[in-house]
């Protein structure tokens, strides 16, 4: 048996920091984001009765904003059902059911908007939508068992695969974004029809073959943007819009676990590992660039903009960081699949963990009401402010979250992502259960229960309970742990972690206790992030640290810390930890001098996902240290 | 009597470092910027028999070039005639008198391509090339006593004159390109005659008063690249084109002390200060600006791109300074008419030595043939690297220099620049003299011979001999330096420096011994600086300090010093004093971590200036230092 992911809906979140945030979403983060979705049309749009003339034209994302939006309330009925909820999904459903054209295709953008011209963009989102429409409709039937979505999206695929892959009459070859290849692997894995792997296989494997006719995006450095630049086995790095390149490589991670590939397999740890090593802020997130002009040889009329996307090795600037939402949530994903390729190495889980209470994570309210789409890194009004007094075209991400973007598709990501999020708790086969993600949860492995009880993140005591079996357990001790203590039956495990995980047998009835020390960690960049050169940042158990304006004043980047002591507290009103620590402000009127002015003062930092929370202030991650 | 500078021709450097400079400019660096002046067609275009079709089509800003070659010719024959220059100059001189206009108006450019225009566009530096021309002219008239030039010159100010004050039929109203303000006060001192000092007043005060007509830049933030946005009395920034704004504000100056004008003081003192505490690189250099656009509002169709100009306050990014040769010989140029403003304050002093020995002397070769119009403050090519590989559109200073550019005002304003450099050795009053720079050199200040033998800069020790005369001295105790003794006849002075000058009497025979202890400093930047937070500079004696890759290694990002010993030494072959620092190189393969690979080596550091001698290497001056 390869192994296996245990899936969301094995798992009950049963306390904790998570179910609070679990709850959130539902009462909260879902009713806002359909309220704003609605009000903006994105509902109507698929009632195909838009005329010209009216508001709320429809855009050729939409279809994609609505499908995550359904396959979050498909993740929330799994576990509970809302009939409010699913009469809405229901007449989305049936509007699709109504509008859809005889040969099986649905796209509320094209149908009402530019009829004759689907299939012929590749950049236009199109087989993107159809696949965020595919993944709703599997998680839709999965939850209430209401087939209907799934058996149109069926026809619609059959005929995606006629167009593109048995007739090939399209002018492109593979989605100018990625998304449909995994969708159509989660179709293969609940339906076990073979033919969806092969047409996702197919997208795959066209890649980088066969040069698009010149149309627009479909320059060479076009291609790279929608990473269609080489065949994918021979890709070595990361590059491009950074969400399209992380969906991509789950479907490339999901095929090289269905088939023996192994140039699929290798292609997938390169580039993954080119993400961790070289392309991915402290935070987990990943996509640094804003948006700028690419440099064509001189006399050449292309024109290109670049946003959203990876850029050089080692180039993570943070107070320009893109860092979109959805780009952290897809590396996650990723690394999940990453995880059943390479069973052993907890490095995924680490990597899951770094993005989900950081990068991610910063880019929900903390009232579940608003979103980030980009991240900041570092907020210094003062040099925003000295930036717009010189007109410098720059794009300095936003300070404060909103309710919802002309371009949204973060807050459906995180309304599916949210009640989905057990997904990354545990992976297995029929020997070891790996215990990757530490949340207060019953889980059903097999014939086993696992009872976790934790109040991680914010300490390192958990209480995994088994029952019902006998399996190996694999216990993740975090990367960011220098000191735990495991023990079974309150007996002491001394066996040492093999690549971040601690083996040890278990039967029924077996209680083990882990206890990670959690303590405030200096870290330092790799040299080669010349953005870093010379700063410090502090992390504190799995969360990256920050400081921000309206505990520490403005103009951050005279902070200087002194000494290695900390003091831990918990702010109540933000609901997280805080840290303390001896600092100094450095003043000085010179530009230049080996003096200057020092006020001693203690620093608070608090966790980087819960910044911009209590209105518009300075953030700063990496500061000096002494 | 107000202050004086001391002028060249007063002044004979003798000895040394300056001395043989003076001798490469002479052998060597005259006479190749003429050749490639030459071959570009830059002395042929005088000539106004330039026809379409030809190469080396006259361009608007060649007169200037030669200008300032011929007025560092002049510099040079003052000291020793040089026939075969005065025969290129002569022949020029005898091209302007045939092809000058019946009303004394004569630009090559203009005569040749577009007779019709002229006067008609602020930007494209017609009065620039005046200025020059008068500059050159003046210089050339007090050193060979050839009146020629300089009546032409008269004749075609009088012109200048009527067209912009006299009648205004000129639809802008001052330069658009700042300089023949401060020509014209040259030659107020020059003739005595106050009409010139009205007309360079006029152009002063005109300024920000008039809106042009909209004429492709006179937009309102081109004003502002013109410095001409505001009154100049109430500019509190220095904006724009650097060289442009140096070259006002020297005018400024310059009218200031020669017209009793609060207001005018106050600008220059506010300009001057926010350069030197806000924009100014460590080693003098100005204009941080490569290429950019401007964001005018949304919707606007205007644009503006900005370049070699000032940048917002405490943006000094390294490795893309522009730092023009030439706005760093401005900025030097116009410290020292804050000196004669505010003569007893050191600060003016110490800063044209940080512009003459770090951000003027770099942007020529130490062979004498080649030069830097933009000088790099950091160059790392493995960055580079990436960023080409990415197709970035981002402007990176070059790494090498070259014998000619397009636009090449920077290769004859070294030309010019060397052998006056001696301007910047004392101001003085009836009852004192202040000895700003130190050079082998002797002096006569009115009745008073002043004779310095000195090793500077590789040493501090300076004799200075006095004779014919009494008068107070003033010794410039330089900022970098922490530990001095002065000895007037071997007997210790200990009177304590008072705004940087330690003051001192002297008499006919006095024999003043003066030791400046030369240590390694170890400089911050305002923290406000954020290109170079969490790094340190090393500065010895006058020099701003630099690593190259050539003697360290590439990837000079990974450097990192320890501790705080050093060892000083001597590069032959560069002909520098070299400074040696244990550091160590800091590798990981991990992005984030606390712990890293370290491997000890002794960095080696050389001058600034001297960098780029040894073939394309990395450079970086800002370092981590443990």
């Amino acid at each position: 048996m390869r192994c296996k992911n245990l899936t969301y809906d094995k798992i009950e979140i049963t306390d904790g920091f998570w179910r609070q945030r679990q709850e959130l979403v539902r009462s909260t983060t879902v009713w806002n984001v359909y309220r704003r979705f609605a009000e903006t049309g994105r509902f109507d749009a698929f009632k195909l009765n838009w005329k010209e003339g009216e508001p709320n034209k429809p855009h050729i994302y939409w279809d994609s904003d609505v499908a995550k939006w359904i396959e979050g309330v498909a993740y929330m009925a799994q576990k509970k059902r809302e009939p409010k909820l699913e009469a809405i999904v229901d007449e989305v459903v049936d509007d699709i059911a109504r509008g859809r054209m005889a040969d099986g295709y649905f796209n509320s953008y094209y149908q009402q908007i530019e009829p004759q011209n689907r299939f012929t963009v590749r950049n236009n989102h199109e087989l993107y939508c159809a696949g965020h429409l595919l993944e709703a409709a599997i998680a839709y039937d999965a939850a209430t068992g209401k087939g209907k979505f799934l058996e149109l999206m069926k026809d619609y695929v059959a005929f995606i695969k006629k167009v593109f892959m048995d007739d090939r009459t399209a002018p492109y070859t593979a989605p100018g974004h990625e998304e449909l290849e995994l969708a159509l692997v989660k179709l293969y894995d609940y339906t076990q029809d073979r033919q969806y792997l092969d047409l996702a296989l197919y997208f795959i494997n066209v890649r980088g073959q066969i040069d698009p006719p010149n149309q627009g995006w479909a320059q060479p450095d076009a291609r790279a943007y929608e990473q269609d630049h080489q065949p994918v086995r021979e890709q070595e790095e990361a590059i491009g819009h950074a969400v399209r390149a992380v969906y991509l490589y789950c479907a490339m991670a999901d095929l090289a676990a269905r088939i023996d590939d192994p140039g699929l397999t290798e292609a997938c740890d390169r580039l993954f590992t080119n993400i961790s090593e070289q392309k991915m802020y402290i935070t987990g997130a990943i996509g640094s660039a804003p948006t700028y002009e690419w440099a064509f040889p001189k006399g050449s009329s292309q024109k290109a903009f670049i946003h959203e996307a990876f850029e050089e090795n080692y180039r993570l600037t943070n107070e320009t960081s893109y860092a979109e939402t959805c780009a952290a949530l897809g590396y996650a994903l990723f690394a999940r699949r990453m995880a059943l390729l390479d069973p052993e190495n907890a490095r995924y889980a680490d990597t899951v963990e770094r993005i989900i209470y950081n990068g991610f994570l910063s880019g929900w309210s903390l009232d579940g009401k608003s979103f980030f789409y980009e991240n900041a890194h570092e907020i210094d009004l003062g040099e925003r402010r000295l930036a717009f007094a010189f007109k410098r075209k720059i794009h300095f991400p936003i300070t404060q979250r909103v309710e919802v973007f002309g371009c949204s598709c973060c807050p459906p990501n995180v309304v599916r992502f949210i009640p989905s999020i057990a997904e990354f708790l545990y992976h297995y086969d029929e020997k070891r259960i790996y215990v990757d993600q530490y949340m207060s949860s019953i889980a059903q492995v097999d014939e086993i229960t696992l009872t976790q009880k934790t109040g991680y993140p914010f300490n390192g005591q958990i209480t995994l309970t088994v029952s019902g079996g006998t399996r190996e357990l694999a216990f993740r001790i975090p990367a960011w742990c220098k000191q735990y203590t495991l023990c079974k039956n309150q007996l002491p495990v001394s066996t040492a972690p093999q690549n971040g995980y601690v083996l040890v047998s278990a039967e029924d009835g077996d209680v083990f206790t882990l206890e990670l020390t959690m303590q405030v960690r200096r870290i330092k960049s790799n040299p080669r992030v010349r953005a870093n050169r010379g700063m410090t940042a502090l992390t504190y158990g799995p969360f990256v640290l920050c400081m921000e304006g309206v505990d520490n004043g403005e103009e951050l980047c005279e902070v200087k810390l002194v000494g290695k002591e900390v003091s831990i507290g918990f702010d109540d009103s933000l609901g997280v930890p805080a840290v303390f620590c001896p600092a100094v402000r450095e003043n000085t009127t010179e530009l230049y001098s080996d003096e200057v002015t020092r006020q001693s003062f203690t620093a608070k930092f608090i966790p980087y996902f819960a910044f911009a929370n209590r209105g518009e202030t300075d953030m700063r991650i990496w500061v000096e240290q002494e």
